[in-house]
């Protein structure tokens, strides 16, 4: 998901300029086709975007396209309300409201940076209505909206488009229920049913059964048709719901509609990873995609004798790779399988994120221990209650955001029963940074604090993660919090340690004097160890840092033995300023009748930048140069005007 | 909820021994009848325990006995499980067990007390099998038991009982359609459809609509009976589902059966408060009860030549209440009306506990403004989010317990639109006792604290209550927590401030020297302010003692000039270690060169104790004569051997 190591390439990519699209809109001819335009435009559009960011979600905004060129050409008025619950179709999205002159050309190049168009969708732009990316809240917030638009004697519909997978989030269903108790009939829900969620086919993870039946058990009036056919979506669309209740348009689309090779229908029924949800393809298979909808453009075009698609190419400037990489999901995904070969009541469950979070090697060698819960964290984290219960040990597994926040309470109940759930939380931290606020996992810490007996533990090397889990296994038996970075880092030049440091501790990477610099997170343990070895060779100094992955562990004497050598003590932590691991020693310190070492935090903001990693650590002054910085200064030591390093 | 003057009344209340159980069990009549008395022995211990405790749910368990009754006796095998979701039952459920000889008779009369039965149900006593009480997660859990059953190659079925309230919640849909999904014909789910939620009918609420059709369309086989019909029950609970599918047998229930003025049908339709959901009636209704059932126990007793019902008296020892009361509830209701008469833009929103959370008022004066979501908290703060985007200020209320965590997410994603969104979670703190860890709200603060822009703040005397919620509505711009504690309290015997204190900054409350005490709850506040007073007058000293409404704010200067007056600073927290006040002060003293002063913290564990409020607070050191004992000691100062107060 947060990898931008393809699109790193040198090269460029073409966008197409709006200038084609208001030249189109200006000509008499028939709305479908001028939609039809519109959608091709936009699927160009959203190729170059994800691939000059790096990443992204095509699939999903590919089979959402003649929906909203029809929604925006045909009926959208200015008094109606549309936005995406999903989300992930942002870069469809962006691009429709481009090309209809609604947001700058040049914000489609800065797709995911910094100052440019968020991941997912944040309001702040023209045509976005509502932060979305966490799924199943659309329906709701339409709600709202409604209701406040009823008090104000507003007129107007209100559209929200659904995946068909998040159908599976519980929150869909609350809100399913009172739209129809409240009589909403000016709300209507397009459901993109491209059959497709994150990893696989719906049908595969948590069948829909019969939607329509669902739908209507629920009090809402359905209409369904084929989602890329504009006269469909036009006899659907066109009017609200009669008889006072809302309106559900089950639009049958595509997943990747529009390239031959993207499409969910060119793909085995037994797929186990359809490719094309998230991240930038490579090159080739870039230039492959575009050329077959630009061909489809140029013709369609030519035909209504409007000549060729303008191109406007723009290079591609991703950053190069870390040097000294490493991946801990990779190791992770070998740990599971080793140990659970060992353990037969290890049992693994998933919510939709099977090849995010490195769970497929361990479903294809254990499949009756494999529990696939789809897009309903709540559930996945009872049911695993429930197998606890019954004496086996599950682990749990999503990205940090969603496990720590959504199943927040689930969490907590199964922590009351005092049994051994292990809840592995990947993406966690600010990076990548290219999703958004919504999946950038720094408060799952917080979120978590209050859990009974949970401890939270954070691998920085590769070669930490077996240790880790074998802890979370076999020695422990309540509760833990596994947090894993999923972005490939560049880890301190120097050996892992071959053992998990004792609990309430940390290990020693480098020795120095006056500062004690501590981090739980790989990529800063990484940044740090380049800012300490940098400081060394230039100025002879360095502070001492230390790798503590145990982070709401601190054992308390010795911490108390270790502190007084120096005079400074700076915790660099991936989330925010509460819960993590310098809450732990400002507690200690504050308390402690002689701390003497003063105790300084570097955090993540709650809403964190946005953007390419390296611009995100730069941002909140995490990079190595800065970080060498920072020390110097608290370290009392001059800073060296250039380091050799860049 | 958590009231406990009306039982506080001297006087003794009956139980019936289990000796009756034994012997009706024993003789060859028909198993309808055995269950009838089943049912009826265990209303009227029901009744008592409730009673003696002070609290409690009458309407729920009456409404579900003769379905337990029927399970215990002619259903459940050895090998199949049998657990409550919706928990509030839970006397129901502990008074069948005791007659059946599973639970010790003498534990009935220590129903939600320390080292007694709890409040909801908790695993650890016997034929409890599930800790539940935060609704919607027992299907959930009740898979993840087969799941793991399954893997074990074992036998039997899994019967789960839900409220039909509880539907409204989100995590029930999820766990249906992956339950179909995965065949589970082993599952079998007992909705107690009477009708009623916590405060009025489930139709005026969010209607459930044709509930057949709903599970029908989820994949579940469906079969519906009178729930209070033994022979019906029989017919539908006998065998398990066909076809592959889990069942579900809708019981149509009397919310309130086998008490004639407590049965929901005779109430009117629109009755906006049903009595008999939670609290101890008093003792003329208590009386009026008992009676109605235990003649028509004796008349079937002596129609079957069984003799009459032997009845064993226990004392009620209840505690005096607390002298210089206040409540913080109906005081929040007078200022939200207050409020809400001078700013049209005010709208309310509830799940459906809208009499526990002071919003009736509202909703007669303001219909229009007033949105009843019923349980279904994340669709509720997502239509806040709404409402907040088209210009509304929505205040949205539920219990501190369930809005921080089942909605974390939701409400984390409307501070990301910063918008201003007014949280009140009331039952905040580790009292009432009474209910147990799944209702104690003491990990609030902790999940809330990763929330962007979100200002956490407490009132701590009924006067204070206005000028806070003013605060959140007129000076704030973005995301506000209104912490409240709902039990009547103890408050210092001075005189209230008039208005709240400034921002990061708590108001002297006491002069002193020594040692600062600071706590931004007014239980804590009252009991401090006796104890600290207690000592003034017997050793002529007292610590300084500060109201801190500020929950998660610190001006920082301010605080930094306060502390150095003092050796000793003292954070009395009702809450756990993480997430509140104490977590600031750290981060401040830790990190400033002379703090001088040492920290110290008196806490809530993340699993509190339950029990009668005193009983609680004596466990933590909260009452006033232990915190007497730790300022002085603190303080430095020798405390005196007898407080006269006690």
């Amino acid at each position: 998901m947060g990898e931008q190591s393809r699109a790193a390439e040198k090269g460029s990519v073409d966008f197409v300029p709006p200038s084609l699209c208001r030249r189109v809109f200006s000509r008499r001819i028939a709305v479908e086709a001028k939609a039809a335009i519109l959608a091709d435009v936009a699927r160009l559009n959203v190729l170059s975007m994800v691939a000059r960011a790096g990443s992204g979600h095509l699939g999903g905004s590919f089979s959402s396209l003649e929906i909203l060129a029809w929604l925006y050409l045909q009926v959208l008025s200015p008094r109606d309300l549309f936005f995406s619950s999903k989300g992930h179709d942002a870069p469809g999205h962006y691009a429709i409201l481009s090309a209809l002159g609604k947001i700058k050309f040049s914000l489609l190049h800065r797709f995911r940076r910094i100052g440019g168009l968020p991941g997912h969708p944040e309001i702040g732009f023209p045509g976005i209505h509502a932060n979305t990316g966490s799924l199943g809240m659309g329906i709701s917030k339409a709600k709202g909206m409604i209701m406040a638009r009823r008090l104000a004697g507003k007129k107007g519909r209100v559209f929200v488009l659904t995946g068909d997978g998040e159908l599976q989030e519980g929150q869909i269903w609350e809100s399913l229920a009172s739209a129809a108790h409240q009589k909403m009939s000016e709300l209507t829900v397009v459901v993109d049913h491209n059959k497709m969620q994150s990893d696989t086919f719906v049908s595969k993870v948590s069948d829909l059964g019969d939607l329509s039946a669902k739908f209507r058990s629920f009090g809402w009036t359905v209409a369904r048709c084929n989602g890329h056919d504009f006269r469909a979506l036009g006899r659907v669309l066109g009017r609200s719901s009669r008889q006072s209740q809302p309106l559900v348009v089950i639009a049958d689309t595509v997943k990747g509609h529009g390239v031959s090779f993207m499409e969910h229908t060119s793909f085995d029924s037994d797929v186990e990873e359809y490719p094309f949800h998230s991240g930038a393809p490579d090159r080739e298979v870039h230039r492959r995609a575009f050329a077959e909808i630009l061909e489809r453009l140029n013709r369609r075009l030519q035909r209504l004798g409007l000549g060729s698609c303008p191109l406007q190419p723009v290079f591609l400037d991703a950053p190069a790779p870390p040097v000294h990489l490493e991946r801990l999901i990779p190791a992770y995904s070998r740990a599971l399988v080793s140990l659970a070969a060992r353990d037969p009541r290890l049992v693994v469950l998933d919510a939709d994120l099977a090849k995010d979070t490195g769970v497929l090697e361990f479903k294809k060698r254990f499949p009756r221990r494999y529990f696939e819960c789809g897009i309903a964290e709540q559930d996945m984290v009872s049911m695993a209650g429930g197998l606890a219960l019954q004496g086996k040990i599950p682990v749990v597994h999503s990205f940090a955001c969603f496990l720590a926040s959504r199943a927040n309470e689930q969490i907590f109940n199964n922590a009351t029963e005092k049994t051994r759930v292990v809840y592995v939380g990947s993406l966690a931290g600010v990076l990548p940074g290219g999703p958004g606020p919504s999946h950038q996992g720094v408060r799952d810490l917080a979120a978590l604090s209050g859990v009974p007996g949970l401890v939270v533990l954070e691998p920085s090397r590769e070669k930490e993660v077996e240790p880790c889990l074998r802890w979370c296994l076999r020695q422990n038996r309540g509760p833990v919090y596994l947090r894993l970075a999923s972005v490939p880092f560049e880890a301190p030049p120097l050996p892992a340690p071959r053992e998990l440091a004792q609990a309430g501790r940390g290990w020693r990477v480098l020795k120095g004097s006056e500062l004690l610099v501590v981090t739980g997170n790989p990529v800063l343990l990484g940044q740090a160890a380049h800012a300490a070895l940098a400081l060394k060779r230039h100025i002879g100094w360095s502070p001492a840092l230390f790798s503590w992955p145990w982070l709401n562990l601190v054992d308390h004497p010795w911490f108390l033995r270790l502190v007084p050598r120096f005079r400074r003590v700076l915790v660099l932590e991936n989330h925010l300023a509460s819960g993590g691991l310098g809450d732990g020693f400002a507690r200690i310190l504050a308390g402690a009748p002689n701390p003497k070492a003063i105790l300084h935090r570097l955090v993540v903001p709650p809403i964190p930048p946005s953007g390419w990693n390296h611009e995100v650590l730069q941002k909140l002054g995490m990079d190595h140069g800065s970080l060498a910085k920072k020390f110097a200064a608290l370290g009392g030591k001059p800073y060296p005007r250039k380091d050799s390093r860049h």
